[in-house]
């Protein structure tokens, strides 16, 4: 006999994956709600210890019985020496020296993949998504192993061909559009990552796996439009990042739903993330090289005072390109909202064609 | 008694409109060609005379009776002091003499805006787009008094406010995905564009006109994705570079379809604009700088003894990033096959949604 199958994410009530929000938007009542509105709430293993993630797990399942998803990251690039980023160094001292603390230790780590991974083997979760890199195919059957299905973010066509080859159950196709750091494999500057749509289309080109949609996806009408575009979900965070169960901080909220643009930058973690515009990205782009996690340590202590003092300029706000649209309301009654808003935004479309058809004046 | 309706682009049996594509691939059997297809087909009167877009509209009329546009370049911001861009320029010079040639001269014009403005007006079309600004009510008024539809090409959403309240009849949203020139108003080198997915879902939240979405669509299911986010039609111009009927330079053809990337560029024109990777671009950027059409004027011998040496690596290759699913296909066949793939591709995200509402094991 055979264990269940792995979960599809096409079988989603609400075709909603609560995108993983690590440094701190992320929580287990949030994860929870989603889940039990139908969409698929998502556990960040990012930047937390494997004894965090044991909690939040515990946490998570203690308010839903529902499927629920673990992203890790999976292990960086080798380090960068520190001498390379010298300068960023400097000016991240400097900054941190005026509200009295001091640059972070640019240390290099994996963010406990292997404990997280004998974790999640141990006690399994319907899906664990992988951003940041290729799992190995051991991996992946290590998952598969235990039940659980895999997902690997991509943003590109040569990345969802490797992680198809490596036995992936489906594909977080990840846009520029998306907030936070781009999850795909290598960051390199002198490449513009493509936006969702275009990628959507080179992907099912190109590899027959399901897809879900990640980047500037905040109505209904977002949703619909990747669901045409033949994803079977949407991954979701920044419309999720003011709702009351998350636990994004209260001078970020304050700028959601607001006019301030997005950008890239890694001035705060040495990879490529989209966020609000802030004054230390803006006058430190310049340094900031690709080094991650080392510049990541390296301000952590900079954040936290930033956070501490109210001061919205040196704190990294990460937030996609839909971010003007977000308003504060409960978890799932934004799933709610939006799965109906899609499902009739598909609906409208057909019957907008149909008129036409019906009204062509040839 | 009045005139007729002005073109609604939701009564499209097709629902494609033709990019504009200047310089070179936008030509009056291709715009005949979509137009007879049952979408609309555009002539691109940018860089070309008022005697030359005469002629042009005449042989296009000669090949359909259909209703057909025509897209003007607003008159661009004031001259740039040539001071600004002088080591451009003698990097120009350099390659240019590489090829035997000179560098061109960097004047400023307005593309002949009036002159084009009064042949419209003793000789309408259906639609009249507009690229690079906003034109004024006045303007606006001049061509609705003509029978013409006034579309506005938008990035923003300021921009869509500011062209609704000059009385647009529709807005033209491009995406930063998009092949060509950014169409917005202003160049603004500190700021990312918006990727279509989410330009479409903030504008509809502020302006209540219908939207056609340019940026990335390449096959029936990115159209179906913008028709499922409330526009009302797809503005196509990389997916019809490699069409019979197209003027497109054959080294730029040689290149669509593979796998070069496309990144934004002012090297060639001084306007930020996609297209696939040159050498030039790459090479030159550092000293390009916003000074549209100065630049543009200045490139334009080496862009052109460039393709005459058969070498792509100095011409503006434009493409948008759906680029790499591109074939030679004849117009009306590719209008064809995209709208029953668009149409298929809403029926079948319809039919995965029902399928998840019976299966959903809640």
């Amino acid at each position: 006999m055979g264990m269940p199958p792995r979960l599809d994410p096409a079988a989603l009530a609400a075709p909603i994956v609560l995108a993983p929000m690590a440094g701190g938007p992320s929580t287990p009542a949030l994860a929870a709600a989603v889940s039990d509105a139908g969409g698929l709430g998502t556990l960040a293993a990012g930047y937390r210890t494997p004894e965090d993630l044991a909690e939040d797990l515990a946490r998570t399942r203690e308010r839903t019985r529902r499927p629920i998803g673990v992203n890790l990251f999976a292990p960086p690039a080798p380090p960068v020496a520190p001498e390379r980023f010298a300068a960023h160094a400097a000016a991240v001292a400097e900054e941190a020296s005026e509200l009295g603390t001091a640059a972070g230790d640019p240390r290099h780590d994996d963010d406990g993949w292997t404990a997280k991974l004998d974790l999640l083997e141990r006690d399994p979760v319907a899906v664990v998504s992988v951003t940041f890199g290729l799992p190995s195919a051991e991996v992946v059957a290590r998952l598969h192993a235990t039940g659980s299905a895999v997902w690997v973010t991509v943003t590109s066509v040569a990345e969802a061909g490797a992680a198809a080859a490596v036995g992936a159950d489906a594909l977080i196709a990840q846009g520029a559009e998306a907030g936070g750091h781009q999850g795909g494999f290598v960051d390199e500057p002198g490449r513009e990552p493509l936006g969702i749509l275009p990628l959507l289309q080179l992907v099912r080109a190109a590899v027959d796996l399901p897809l879900i949609a990640a980047g500037g996806i905040v109505t209904g009408a977002g949703i619909a439009a990747v669901l045409a575009a033949d994803a079977v979900a949407a991954q979701i965070g920044t419309a999720f990042l003011d709702c009351p169960e998350a636990g994004t901080w209260v001078g970020h909220r304050a700028l959601l739903g607001g006019d301030r643009p997005t950008a890239f930058t890694r001035a705060f973690s040495g990879r490529r993330a989209r966020g609000l515009e802030t004054r230390f990205a803006r006058e430190h782009e310049g340094t900031a090289t690709v080094a991650y996690p080392q510049i990541h340590h390296l301000t952590s202590p900079l954040r936290a005072a930033a956070r501490a003092a109210g001061d919205p300029e040196r704190v990294n706000l990460w937030a996609g390109q839909g971010h003007p649209l977000v308003a504060p309301r409960p978890a799932a009654a934004l799933v709610t909202a939006l799965t109906a808003e899609a499902d009739a935004a598909l609906q409208a479309a057909i019957g907008r064609r149909a008129a036409t058809a019906v009204s062509d004046p040839r």
